[in-house]
């Protein structure tokens, strides 16, 4: 059994390695960055994590698609229970960037479903590339068997 | 029946009541604001909604600390179904600073109660003052009744 470390606030830092598996495994996450005019906003997005980047698709003309123009940005995914009190969380930071045109085919192999089945404005293409992937979870939270 | 409103995206767009509702129930969010050094993050927080503000607990020391210090912020709770494809979220924005000592004991009572029962630093009470509270759900996404 591997050491366990813990943050300054007393929450078990998870591994790259678990945080690679729980981003891989998970379909939606949150991303958070600042809008044209300096407002921070958080929006959730459906998502595939695929060859190191995360993917998914915004609707044109949105904050989302703003966003995507080389911003940085962070992403988040968890998971809580309630009634135990317990829960993980991952958050990967990087560049918002649209999908290159020459990439879009074997992008759209990634995976991702999206969720919003009606959407009424072209969806786009989008891509992060983290640098900075970390993850806590409370102690004695379990995580399912495959991440840990 | 109220008429229902959508965003140019196609989602519906949940009123500032059942907005309300939906913070007031519900117990664990995500704050996302800038760094020091410039950084997006996103971090979950336990939370109570009470005579209008949001309340939560700090580790000293920690980024959350930093950013009460009077930072402009986002705070966001999300409820979905993966197996369904539905869900919903809610984006309060405003000010986030250190709850006047004067006030510790009456905020004391908001009935918030942290997940993290073993901090290692002494925790410091934050508090968000909305000056925006919006929503959204996926179409067909059902949520609570005493929340409709």
């Amino acid at each position: 059994m591997m050491a366990r470390h813990f943050d300054h606030a007393g929450m078990e830092i998870l591994t790259r390695e678990k945080c690679l598996r729980i981003l891989h495994d998970q379909t939606l996450g949150r991303m958070g960055f600042v809008t044209d005019d300096h407002e921070p906003v958080i929006l959730p997005v459906a998502y595939r994590f695929w060859r190191g980047r995360i993917y998914f698709l915004s609707s044109g003309g949105s904050k989302l698609q703003a966003a995507s123009g080389g911003r940085r940005v962070a992403f988040e995914i968890d998971g809580w229970n309630a009634a135990e009190r317990t829960g993980w969380s991952v958050l990967a930071r990087g560049i918002c960037t649209p999908v290159d045109e020459a990439d879009l085919a074997e992008v759209a192999e990634c995976g991702l479903s999206p969720w919003l089945r009606t959407a009424l404005r072209p969806m786009h293409w989008v891509q992060i590339l983290p640098d900075e992937i970390t993850g806590r979870r409370l102690p004695d939270s379990q995580i399912p068997p495959e991440w840990d």
